[in-house]
Order: C-alpha cells, then sequence, then structure tokens
C-alpha cells in the first residue's frame, strides 16, 4: 500500500490523471457521475457509454454541461467492456441490477477497478439477491470479492478493493445513522423501525406514469411496503456489524422533490443503558469523518442544507415518554447515496484525498 | 331526538336554512370553512370575522370565492361574541389556541352551539393543557361538557353537543386507523410507532421565515419531535379506547406540498392473535362510514387521492417477517383534519344528512 | 326550440337524466370529465371507453373517485361507436387528434351528438389542419358542420349543434381576453403579442422523459417557438372575429404547477381610441357571463384562485408609457380549458342551465 | 493596469488573499455570496454582517455550510463601515435599497472597493431613481462614478472601478440578449417586449403572506405590471447602447421554483434588415464570454440547465409568419442574476481569471 501511494502522490503532484469511464451514464446518477468526474482534479473522464444515445456529445444530451470542453467533445459510446477496460483504469457501473453484474465481469477480467452502483454486488448471498430482486444473480463467483462500498464502515477494505458495490441511498441514510448504535449496543436491536422519505430521482429517469409530474407533484406516498428491495443489504450490514441476524421495519415513501432523503430512526433504548449520552456515541464514531455533520439534538436534519453535497446530517432526540432514541439523517440520494459517495470510493481506491472533487 | 329530527326535516324541506358563522376566517382553515358552508345546501353564512380584515368584503380577501353573491356582500366583521350568537346558531371558530376558550364561553352562555377547530376542547385535562400548550387554560369549568368531533367515534355524543372539539389533523388521520385495532387488541399497545407527512398549509397562514416558499420547496425535514402538541390529544383518545394508558411514538415531517397527510403506523402484532384478518377488522368497524375508504390490503394510500375531499383512506400490509402490522392512511389536512370534519360535526347537530355539502 | 326546451324542462324536473359516454377516458381531460359528469345533477355516464384499460372499473384506475357508486361499477369498455350511440345521447371524446375525427363520423351517422375535446374539428380548413397537425384530416365533410365550443362566442350555435369542437386549453385563455377588443376595434390588430405560462397537465397524461417530475419540478422553459399548434384555431377566430386576416405572436411556457394558464397579452392601442376605458368594454361584453370573472385594473390574475372550477379571471392595464393595453387571464387548463367548458357546452345542448355541475 | 496586475498574480501565485466582506448577509443574496466567497481560491471571507443575527455563527444560520471551517467560526457581525473597510478590501452590500447608499459612502471614503447588489447606484439619474423607488436618493453625488457591473458591457470600466452597481436579475436575462441586437440595428427598437418568469428567491427571504409556501405552491401570476422597478436600469442601459431613448414592455410572472429566470423577447425585425442570421450577431458579440452560452435556434433554454450556475443560455427563433425575431433566455436570478455575476464583478476588480470560483 505504501508504495502504491506514493507512486498516486507521484501522479498526483505531477499532474497526471487517473482515466475514468461511465457505463450506463444516461441516468440520473450516471449524469450526476459525469458531473462530479469532469470538475475532479484527479481524473480524466475517457468514456460515457449508453446504447440509446450513443453518437451524441454528452453536451449535447446534458445541456447543463455544454460550456465544458471534455463534454462537448466526447460522445456517448456503445458498451464494450474489453475497450472501457483498455481505456480507463476505474469504471463505474450505472446500469439496472442485473446488467451490471453482466458487466463487471469482463471489466475485472480484463484489469479495471469497478465501482458498482447498481444493486448486483451488495448482498453477499445470490440466494438473497434472487428472493429479493426476483432473478438469478449473473456472476455468483465475484460476490465474495465484492466490498460494500460506505467507507464509514469500510473505508480500508475500499482502498484495496478490485470491486466496490455502492450501498443504495436508503441504506447510506441508515446503515450510516445506526453503526455506532448497533456497535456500542445502546438499542435494543429488535425494536428498529425506519421511516424514510425519498425524492423522485431515486426512481431513477424511469419513464412510467408514476413518476410523471402531475402525479408525482401534490402526492405523498408509501410505496414498496413491507418489503423493499434494500431491506436485503440493510440487514445484511447490521446484522454483520451486530454479530447476529438484525430484522427490521422499513416503510420508504415517496414526496415531490427531486433530491433528498430524510430518514427517522426509532429504536428501544437497551434496557440496560443507564444515561446514554448519544453525543458522546456519534462523536466518537463520526467526529474525524469528512463527510458525516452531527447536528446534535438542538437541531434537526432538513434535506435541503445537504442537496448537492456529498454529507450526511445525523440528528438525535432522547424521548424519555416512550425510553425510545430518535435517530433523523439527511442525504441527497444521488449524491451521498449514489454517484458521490461512489467518487468518494473512487478516491479511496486511487489514493486520492477522500474529499478530493466532492467539497 | 326524534322530534329536533322532524323538525329539521321540516326545515330541509321548507328551504329554511340555519345560519352560520366563522370566528377567524383569515387562515386556511377558516377560508375552507367558508368554502365549505357558501357551497353548504342547508345553511347561510351570516358572518365571518377577523380583526385584522374588518370591513373587507369575503370575495375581496379570497379571490376564488369573487363569483360568490354571498362572498361578495359579506364583509369581514369584527368578532363580538354577542352579536354572532344572536345571528347564528352554529358558530364555528379558526382561532388560535388560547383565544378560542375566550371566545366560546361567551357564546355558549348566548344559546349558540360551538364546533372549535382549535386544540382548546380536546383534551378533558387542564393541566395536560397546560403541559402541551404551555399556557393556562382559558376556560377550564368547560373541558368536561366539550365532544371531541370525531364521528367515526363519538357521532352519537356529537348530534345533542353544545361545544365540540373538532380533532387536529394528525390526530384524525391516526385514530381513525388505530381505534378499531385497540378495540379488538389486534396490537401491542406498547409499540405503536407513528411517521407522519404533512403539507405546508399544516402550519397555517402564519407568516415565519420557516414557511416561505423558499425555504420548504425542495425541503423534506422532521419537526417537534419528540413531543408534537398532538400527543396530548392522540394518548387521551387512544387511552380512553384502551381503558388503560397509551404512549405513542410521534414523528411529524414537513413535506413540500400544499395539503395532504400520509401517516404510516406500525405496531406488533398483539402476540394471542393468530391469523389476524385486519380486513375483517377494518371493514366491521367502517363498512358503513361514509367517509372512510377502505383500501385493503393490495393498495397504499396518497394525499393525491384525497385532497380536496372530507375522506380518509386506509391501507394496511402485514409483514410477516416482523410480525407487525403496518396501517397507512391519508387525509386532506384542511378537510377532514380540520374543516371538512367541522361541517360533518355541524351536520350531525343539526340533522342533516351527515355528508351534506361535503360530497 | 321552445319544444326542446320544454321537454328538456319536464325531464329535469321528473328526474330522468340524459345518458353520456366519455370516449377515450383515461387521461387527464377524460379523468376530469369523468369527474364532473359523475357529479352533475342532471346526466348518468353510462360509459367510459379506454382500450388500454378496458375491464378496469373507473373506482380502480381512478383512486379517487372509488367511494361514488357509478365509478365502483361502471367499467372501462373498448370503444365501439355504434354501441356507444346507442347508449348515450351525448359523447365526448378525449381522444388524440386524428383519432377524434375517425370517432367522430359513425357516431354522428348513428344520431349521437358529440362534443369533441381534440383539435381534429376546430380548424375549418383541412389545409390548415395539416400544415399545423401534420397529417390529412380523417373526416374533412364534418370540418363544416362543426361549432367551435367557446359559449363566451358560438352559445347559440352550440344550443343547436350535434358536433362542437371545444377549444384548445391557450385558445381558450387568449380568444375570451382578446374578443370585445377586437370587435371593439380597441388595439392595433397587427400588434398582439402572447406569452402564455401552462401546467404539465396541458400535455396530457403522455409518458415522455420531458413530463417526469424531476425534468420539469424546478424548471421554466419556453416550447413550441414559435409556430404551437394552437395559433391554427386562435388566429381563425381572431380573423372571423376581425373581419380581416389576424397573425399573431404566441410564445408558451411550461411551468411546475399540475393545473393553470396564465396568459398575458400586449397590443398597442388603437391609434384612433382615445381615453380607451377597458372596464366598459369588459363589462358590456362580459357582465352577465357564468363564468367570466372581471378583476379590473386593480387585481392582477392568479392560477390559484381559478384552478379547479370554470372560471377566466381577466384583468388590465393601460401602460401610460408605452400606449400599449396588457390583458391577463387565468384559467384552469384542465376544467375551463378543456373539460368544465366541454360540460357548458352539453349544457348548453341539453338546454339545462349553463352552469349545471359547474359551480 | 499592468502593474497592478503583475502585483495581483504575484499574491495569487505566492497564495496571499484578499480580504473580503458581506454587509447584510441574511437574506438569499448575501448567503448566496457566502457559499461562492468561502469556495473562491483567491479571496478570504473577513466578515458577514446583520443587525438581526450578530453573535450568531455563519454555520448556525446557514446549516448547508456547517462543515465549513470559516463558517463555524465566523460570527455575524454589527455593521460598522469604518470597521469593515479596515478589515477588507471589497465590500459586498446584500442590503434593501436606500439603506445601500448609507452604507457605500463610508465605506468608500474609508478606501474599501464596493461591489453593490441593491438598486441604489444602478441609474444614473437621481430623479429616475426616485421615480421608480419612491423616496429620494441617498447618496446621489455617487452616481456619476459607480460602474454598471455587466462584464459582457462594461468589463473594462469594471476592472478599475471603486463602485460597482450589480444589475438586477431581469436586467441581466434582458440586456445580455438584447445588446448585440440593438448595436446591430436588427430590430425595430419600438417594439420590444419582454416576458419573463421568475422563482420566487427574486423577491428576497420577505417574510410576506405573498411569498408563504402554500401561495406560491401552484399559483403563476404576473405582477408589477405595467412598471416594474427593473425598468429603469433596464431602459436607461438600452437607450446607452441605442445612443437613442428606448422605451420597451416588460411583464414579470412569478413562478413555483427556488430559482431561475427565464426571459422572452420578441421584436420586429428591423426593416431594412435582409436575411438577418442571428447565429452570426450573438456569435460575434458573444463567441468567448466565459458565460455566454448560445443554445442557438435548433433549443431552447430551461432555467434547470443554469441553476446553481452563473450561466446565461440564449437561443432563438426567426418567425417567418410574423417577421418578428424571438429570443429566449435563462439565468439562475440569484448567481448570474445577483451574487454570481458580483463576484465576476469582483474577479475583474482585483484581477484574478474571471471564471475564478463560479465554475
Amino acid at each position: 500500500m505504501r508504495v502504491v501511494q506514493k507512486a498516486v502522490e507521484a501522479a498526483v503532484l505531477s499532474g497526471t490523471k487517473t482515466k475514468v469511464a461511465v457505463v450506463g451514464a444516461s441516468g440520473y446518477t450516471g449524469e450526476e457521475l459525469v458531473r462530479l468526474l469532469l470538475a475532479h482534479p484527479h481524473v480524466d473522464l475517457v468514456a460515457a457509454t449508453s446504447r440509446q444515445l450513443a453518437g451524441k456529445a454528452l453536451a449535447e444530451v446534458f445541456p447543463r454541461f455544454s460550456h465544458h470542453k471534455v463534454a462537448a467533445a466526447l460522445q456517448f459510446s456503445n458498451p464494450d467492456p474489453k475497450q472501457i477496460a483498455h481505456e480507463a483504469g476505474v469504471v463505474f457501473l450505472a446500469l439496472p441490477h442485473g446488467l451490471a453484474a453482466e458487466f463487471a465481469k469482463p471489466l475485472l477480467s480484463a484489469g479495471a477497478r469497478v465501482v458498482d452502483l447498481s444493486a448486483d454486488f451488495r448482498t453477499k448471498d445470490a440466494a438473497v439477491y434472487q428472493e429479493f430482486y426476483g432473478h438469478d444473480h449473473a456472476a455468483p463467483d465475484l460476490l465474495g470479492q465484492s466490498i460494500y462500498g460506505l467507507p464509514e464502515i469500510y473505508r480500508e477494505k475500499i482502498r484495496d478493493a478490485k470491486l466496490v458495490a455502492c450501498p443504495g441511498c436508503y441504506p447510506t441514510s441508515i446503515l450510516i445513522p445506526l453503526r455506532p448504535l448497533i456497535r456500542r449496543r445502546a438499542i435494543d436491536r429488535k425494536t428498529i423501525l425506519v421511516a424514510s422519505m425519498s425524492g423522485v430521482t431515486g426512481a431513477g429517469r424511469k419513464v412510467e406514469t408514476d413518476y410523471l409530474f402531475s402525479e408525482c407533484n401534490e402526492s405523498v406516498r408509501p410505496y414498496a411496503v413491507p418489503k423493499h428491495r434494500h431491506l436485503s443489504e440493510i440487514e445484511q450490514e447490521l446484522s454483520i456489524l451486530a454479530g447476529e441476524k438484525i430484522v427490521i421495519q422499513f416503510t420508504p415513501h415517496l414526496v415531490p422533490v427531486n433530491r433528498g432523503i430524510v430518514t427517522t430512526i426509532c429504536a428501544d433504548i437497551a434496557s440496560n443503558v443507564v444515561n446514554m449520552d448519544p453525543a458522546v456515541i456519534f462523536s466518537g464514531a463520526y467526529g474525524e469523518e469528512p463527510f458525516v455533520r452531527l447536528l446534535g439534538q438542538e437541531r434537526l436534519p432538513d434535506t435541503k442544507n445537504v442537496v448537492g453535497t456529498n454529507f450526511i446530517d445525523i440528528a438525535w432526540k432522547i424521548d424519555k415518554r416512550t425510553h425510545r432514541l430518535v435517530v433523523m439523517s439527511a442525504i441527497d440520494n444521488i449524491v451521498k447515496g449514489a454517484s458521490g459517495q461512489a467518487v468518494q470510493c473512487m478516491n479511496l481506491m486511487l489514493g486520492f484525498p477522500e474529499t478530493a472533487g466532492l467539497i
């Protein structure tokens, strides 16, 4: 590692940039990856793929980048794993689940490092994947080597990973707040209930009636109750942290904002805990984390404070009436919940400063 | 009662209308009362008060009513309880808490029947009121005679009431779904957790920075955690239904829609319940209710289906993984959560068809 | 006419209702027609067609009507013109342009009266239709007998019409304000510039990327510049009113609201006009109109005052600096701009009070 | 100038940063200035004033900056011109009109350079100011020395200015597109009509009923018709460009987005112009401008492509039917329309790269 790090530092200093590619760049997470990578000081975006948009310049499809020379020059290409692995050292997959697994295999074989934003490599167990996603896994042999891309838990493993599975947006908003509480046995693990509210980009750029403006505007609705797909990775990671099987209640809701997730977690304070001080627990866990902002118990999170950023804001309240702890978080589902976190992982993988291109 | 009913029917048939007034008609619930009462087939709106707007025609202040003859002719007046009680048989109070109690007293003394939309007469206990609202109650002697205006629970008592305390918007969305579950002992009463999302009219027409467009739009946020004022009436009514003290967890969130509340309730299925069928429980309780729509376990509520109406939509899911029941409801916070429910109560009080002016 | 009217009055009094049908009821205008017709005191909705939804109950597809007995019982059917003409006396066509003309023919032949909400019968000239809509007209022989369904201009002709072509939403918002100004020669006809802003339902329930929530929310954009299709009917009607060819400038914009159009019209005050008083002109033209509300020059229109209603609000300002007249209007594009106006026309055709089911 | 530039370059290279201050930092433009200045590579924000917020840390008031060390450390202070001029070389005034003029005077006297975002120094004529703003100018003697801060017109003068008057948001969106058309005499100057749509931050953080969420959401409305205050500076600048008095028609509308202005300009093509090619005109004028993006006549602007950026997007259509030119622009009213443009001006004043901190 030391040697790698030195080489990277030398490269950064010398101005040599790492070449990166985005496979499946037409959706919201793909577009956000393009935004972040175009502005990143240490990488060059050399390829962006989309079967549907092949031949069009990025600047044409995404007019907000039209002033950017690379976006004006670079055209969407058809995805050819060999070619991409040849061109880019790190490849981001912003593909639908199922398809991502198919692409990861040849990319890894050809020597690329892969940061996957789909759900394909998040669960360690192909059977659980099948249960939640409804089809067989396309590359079950790779499940063992993927690293769950949550730097707040797996920072060191991410540095050396060949294949990173970026967490889902809801899991990010849930796991970061819960991790220190589980580890410190501060809450009763059987009583964890989570309600989340997500903006509509969370559904991706899916062209379906349910996501039309006039169907979402002036509408608030729960969905995917009671078994949202993200439960598979949330419970897997909580169980690993706890060293025992954890099952939670999770109710997501769709609300009319473009971006942002608020998550509210309630749990019984563990019966043997006296005078719990969440501030101590959270500060101990996250005092040094570059993207975790602890609001304490005086303030409450608001998506508008994190939208466009890679931060997660965390607040908490002890409810003396019910002996429960209420923890609330806010993230931008497309940044910390997807593309920003993917870049954060890439920064770790390439030895860049973790916040490069993100603050 | 029979005699009263006959007299009312005669009046309705003969076209004689009951005179009604709205005290504090400048806010969102006041405006919605005006809308509903102007269109009501059996009442005449004879007075609407607002110190600030006194002298202006309703049509001037609320341009959406400008075509309506009564709205064009009727001016906001200064609130004079004696005068109002003289003019109107039923008086709606759409005042801030504290102020409502002050007005109710002289109105009742002067013989008017009062439908109060504030929180002043919802709790039976002046000490609880003081705890949650932060000031002494202005008319504690009236607490004993007020009826909680939730027709789905107190229909018969409302018919004869002199003073009706309309429930808060959150309580309406929570109590109707929970009532049959509590009564039938279907859930563990110690495990009730509620998350709600409300549109911004829920805050009233308060001119505060927090409710400016640019502060609410593209924003999602919890607030009043963990002890929202509505807990006082929610827990009071649940405790009455249960015959024992019930304490719940309640987390409200503000979301950028004008109107609508979605409430998601989770609770452990009672340990002694085998093969619970919520459809049977809800149909038994609400099969004949004119404003309760049971969506069953196949569909989920959406505020856009109830906005502008007096309906509450209720859906449920049994979560076999967690042995919990998830119940979800949607209402329009200003209609079923306030002014519509107030008119529903008035219909009961005056012997009109319960749905008059509301469907 | 007298005899017809008497018969209608007798029918209304006796409670006999006219049977009506909606062909193409799955879009926003179709759904709004269903809403208005279900609540209409003098008609029975006996059929609603949609190839895609055939076999499903209206209440299932449109949950907001789920409490309504007819909506629960009536299923979408496949559109069979003969069958529909047999069942219903008045048939509304809420179909895409092109398709509407195909359906109108057999319906008329079978004796039904037709209210068409598409663009197919608005232009009198098949060549103009071809120019603006890009395909040949399917029933050019019917163009001569259709009546443009703007009651504020063609009230008497609508009463006897067999085929009514309801105006587009923009044309409604433009023609009503311009009509008296053109007639009274108050403005220079060569200097009419119109800018309009429309809510997203104006695009229909089209499942296209452009109309996804996250593409429309926080977005304002002009479109269809400089030759929007509605120009064909706007200029046709203005030219008829003027007795000479009128060409206008029209720039529509898409704004993130569900419903509502604001139109701002500017024109030079005619050079020979001295001391123009628009209040006199507008009051003279529309003082008795049931759905035109004149705001005068002190107030400005706001879509929120007309949404959900069949009203058009009109305001004006004389700009002394520029010698121009600025006239502004607001309508609900789905009500006065489509389905409400269609019902208004039906009321005229069937001799009902013009406001029946609309106020 | 050469010498100054060299000194600046040396300072930039050596890492010495210029100290800057924001007076009146509590509103939307103030907050955006803070955001831009905190991220700017060549300046240090050393003071932010607000009477109301004095003593609170910036990070406390603006939670979105809470991770930033300067925002956490720097407290709002009471505005003391002498002290500020002592601390900062460039001072931004984000104050209400009237107040800004009062502050500019002592700041300039004390040697600070001032970038004013209010309307106070935009008009050259104190009488015009009085006409449009309704009160006497507080520092009419300074009007002569202020430079109108539109770099696309006054770049060279801004470099040496002591007092820059940043244009209003509407004027920016109107003047940049019109400038080359006026200069090249491409349009008939008497026929310029402008319709604009602005997001609600355009009204500032004013706590008034009109700007509450539930009053703006689902609302579209014209306002300030026909004589919006910005007309004074628009017509002044157009007249300077033309060398003759120009009067235009301008109709602004409020639409429910946080940020963004779309402006649509229509004008008769000048009668002596044959085969006008706007692409040539606009490319000639703005081909090298760093913040002007020319969309051409194939694409149309959309606020969502410019929000959060300092770009102005410009598109055009020749309407052959009407012999008019339609030009459309989109900006972020708070960035290019206010704070971003102010920073662009500062970059010019201090000899930094013009895009520093803005791309």
